[in-house]
């Protein structure tokens, strides 16, 4: 299916427009002042010499790659930027000076290590040259401008040349993958097949024998080949990124096997290694998955680029394959485990996302970081936040020739395309969605969320795959009303980190308790499944939540026999994406049930 | 208060009976098996060169001294066993031959760094040194013989030479205590009062500055003055061996400042880092304390040392001042923490002893082990469950003019020695003690233990501190019943870990529950306290506990709302030191509270 390009639609309001114009107005430039304060963008002069201090991180490119499609989407929905489009041209007169003959560029190989090109297959070169191209390709959509974009078809062409015509790099396919993605869209703006073709390749040997032998590591998902795999191992963000190309090329090829192995991994991932939140990664030791319902709290990994790679398999997988499941899953990590990456401020950002901090405990093993940081010696998430936000509308509209599906709820109006439709709403501080369309087109089709169990439509509809198929004749106007009860959920009891916990959830919103608001030893309050649950107020955009909690009575004492004494206090959760934004305090998503 | 010596006293029957046997036929052959494949007892020919394999380690000669103890033990309450005399004497001529001019003897620097000889601090000399003299006063207490005694008198006057006379070594007190207790031993033995007046040197020295500067290190109870510590920090085995030191200065000395820290040690470890178990050490990183509170259940450290070097502590403790809360510790040691750290076929043993076992989520992250292993290449723990086994009744008797303290109830007599009493009782599988004397004392006390509510007496009585005082006229027998109904048991809301969650205890003894009785998802199990709880078979010396347990219904998918729908099993609960006998299990102390 097609989708309405987010440049297309402009949101109006609500807890997106706060968010892009937190970005717009305050997160892009923290982030290139931090990038400039670290020479990120100094580094692609390529200037360099041996004995200079800060020497070019392999992931350096990678970074302001990430800024400058951030750079480009901001342009595209908002206004061009006469600032922001000087430092993307600086930039890419840097970066095309740089090139050498062949369109190679690499700000770290080029300066240290001109005769080990494409020899390290852990060293980044070729998700650098991924992530350059998906800014070539933002730019051109955004501005028109091609400079940068044929700079990076010469790149590619480069990289066709070397991997898959010569074979005469060191490795066979990308260490982190990234460039499969970026070459699908590199294909969608030159209509050039090459590049498709060469991310099928790159798809098509990745996991491959290599000199006979299968890998038996599973960090860089090597160990069989991609259409083999039924679960999701090692490394997030280069697993994801890497199914987010095995579903690109299902999609492009119609290949029903690729499809059907990226149907098996949403499902081992979203049914047996998923946080509530939408994090992925259960250890920072690889950063990695481990194995089924290993969800630790307090030590989650759930990197804030995994979040978000895991919203970019979910968005291919719903525009593929019309069923809730999946757009389910693109909610959950955008108002949760992606959200909570950066501070309410817009100027720091959290690499890790737990779902439990207890500060008291920080013992000499490793533990989760309790705040936000500008900026991280590996710092890909902020620039990956800057560029989801500005471009989250993508994620809301797909059609073919008779249905239009709406994904993803949020107060806005399309502005340009061939498709006209409003959504006012203030969705998801409550539940009421008013769309109006005239498009031409024989179904609207409404995606009615997992966590909904009862809603009201203001026309007939028949439900299929989660979606409620209203038919549509001219003009049309829809009511939907989500109900959007305070909800108490429960993990699989296979998950032992939460076993006699429950997480509380409105809408798509997971909430969490903090110190701050609470007191101390969170880990000790219960909550009454059946007991009274209140909005409060909406110090973070979305209201609060107030119930009664239940602690034990305080005793002196190591050990006491047990009973049912427990006092009440009033218990407030606020959203968990909004957790530690005032100090170091305690925060746990996951309370006792009463 | 002197003791009862254990060589006085004979174990007649139940639960340290079997385990007696057990050493004395299985463990003191097995450890000593393992010890000779491993070159340990050869490293005392001192014969080993570079190039050779197995270099001898420099904690080697401290695991012979202990086996060597053991033996001692042993022989002391046993018969005399040629066997073992034949193993000890060849072992004392190859220590005797190979100690230098100075009395040196160390297998470890003698054939490797001659020059180095008392220059690392860490590299546990002294250590050693304290576990040879030991070995050297229990052979010549058990055999009378005097040829090690003398050669460790020997050692210890070249001790007493370099560290205190001449101050000539590299360091300036053991890196790990031992000496300082095993010179207090020396001292009874011999009554050459330098070796008590050494032991006090190296108590008083322990954490002053050194060149102008107090160490920030705790790992070694290097940060303050022994006299100004509160907290129990770094290495367990290390800081409790220390606190024994300290406990026999302050005794032997009447030293009030010094008993003072003892007493706030004692507290903080009681009242803040041990484990239900009588555990201690929250970490594997320098096996050590960590902070108040802190008592993660997978990831105890809780070495079987550190549990023994615990009831050594609380041991002297009660012997200086009566008050049951030492006995209490004393006793939970015993019956958990120390006696999961051997199988009970008598051959394989923890080091760590963890309260909870999950190996489906054994993941790369460093977790604890799930069987009991024959020899660890740091192997401690073995020969000092050998050695405590056998000296165990050491532990239950204290006296002074007027008062027979009966810390500690046993099925036992007294066979040597000017006091005769002997204890009839199944104790722990009930608490029916009939105490049997004919003794020149005014009162004799008998501990209450904490765990107990309620208690009758044959005869009438005072309480004090935790002690029935019984005034004595002649022969007396005296009927103690201790209830000990299935208790359950919470820890301060402060023990995050533990929230929401009880233990089953009954009497002294610590119940756990394992998967291969019990099915999966240990962690997800709910106990009603109110419910019925009844004794069941005695696979495990003493009786299992069955009650009704409670768990969440199974479902596929992750999460789903929640609901109060839980089956119902029969749920067996075994005692917690006999963990581990059945293969790889789940393992779980600590029980949801439904």
């Amino acid at each position: 299916m097609d989708k309405i390009k987010f440049s297309d639609i402009r949101i109006t309001g609500g807890l997106w427009r706060d968010k892009q114009d937190m970005v717009k107005n305050v997160t892009i430039d923290a982030v290139y002042n931090r990038f400039c304060e670290t020479h990120r963008f100094e580094a692609l002069k390529c200037t360099w010499k041996e004995g200079d201090p800060d020497c070019p991180h392999i992931f350096w490119d990678s970074d302001v790659a990430k800024w400058l499609e951030s750079a480009a989407y901001i342009m595209a929905t908002e206004e061009r930027d006469e600032k922001l489009e000087k430092i993307f041209d600086d930039a890419v007169d840097l970066i095309v000076k740089n090139s050498d003959e062949h369109g190679y560029f690499n700000s770290h190989f080029l300066v240290t290590r001109q005769n080990e090109r494409f020899c390290h297959r852990g060293e980044h070169e070729l998700y650098c040259a991924g992530h350059l191209i998906e800014a070539a390709v933002a730019y051109y959509e955004a501005t028109g401008k091609d400079k940068f974009l044929k700079a990076m078809c010469k790149y590619a062409d480069y990289i066709e040349q070397v991997f898959k015509l010569e074979k005469s790099a060191e490795f066979f396919t990308p260490g982190h993958p990234e460039l499969e993605l970026a070459l699908v869209r590199l294909y969608h703006a030159t209509s050039d097949k090459r590049y498709l073709e060469l991310s099928k390749y790159f798809i098509d040997e990745h996991g491959k024998p290599e000199n006979g032998e299968i890998s038996n590591n599973n960090y860089n998902q090597d160990d069989m080949p991609l259409r083999d795999r039924i679960t999701a191992d090692g490394h997030c963000v280069r697993a994801l990124y890497l199914f987010c190309g095995m579903a690109d090329i299902a999609y492009e090829y119609n290949d029903s096997g690729l499809l059907e192995a990226c149907k098996r991994l949403f499902e081992n991932i979203t049914n047996r290694r998923m946080y509530i939140t939408g994090g992925v990664g259960s250890t920072y030791m690889g950063e990695s998955f481990t194995v089924d319902y290993d969800l630790p709290n307090r030590k989650a990994y759930a990197e804030t680029c995994a979040a978000i790679s895991l919203a970019m398999f979910a968005g291919r997988m719903q525009a593929i394959e019309p069923n809730s499941k999946y757009a389910d899953i693109v909610e959950k990590v955008i108002y949760n485990g992606f959200l909570s990456g950066v501070s309410m401020d817009g100027k720091s950002f959290f690499y890790e996302n737990p779902l439990e901090i207890d500060p008291g405990f920080n013992n000499k093993e490793r533990f989760p970081i309790t705040r936000r940081q500008e900026i991280f010696s590996c710092s890909c998430c902020p620039p990956n936040i800057t560029r989801f936000i500005p471009s989250i509308a993508e994620y809301m509209y797909s059609y073919n020739d008779s249905v239009l599906y709406i994904h993803h709820y949020m107060n806005s109006e399309t502005v340009g395309g061939s498709i006209g439709i409003v959504q006012e709403t203030n969705y998801p501080a409550d539940g009421e969605i008013l769309i109006k369309c005239n498009i031409d087109k024989e179904y609207i089709a409404l995606r009615i969320p997992g966590w909904c169990k009862s809603f009201k439509l203001s026309l007939p509809y028949e439900m299929k795959n989660g979606y409620a198929f209203v038919r549509l004749s001219g003009e049309t106007e829809i009511r939907l009303t989500l109900d959007m009860p305070i909800e108490a959920i429960a993990a699989n009891k296979r998950v032992h980190e939460n076993a006699g916990r429950i997480a509380i959830m409105r809408g798509p919103v997971v909430y969490c308790a903090e110190g701050v608001d609470n007191g101390a030893d969170l880990k000790n309050v219960r909550v009454d499944i059946h007991g009274n649950f209140e909005l409060g107020s909406a110090e973070f955009l979305l209201p609060s939540i107030k119930t009664t909690g239940f602690r034990d009575a305080d005793f002196d004492s190591l050990y006491k026999f047990a009973d049912d004494a427990y006092e009440e206090f009033p218990l407030t959760l606020i959203p968990y994406y909004a957790f530690a934004n005032r100090g170091t305090s305690e925060m746990l998503v996951w309370l006792l049930k009463k």
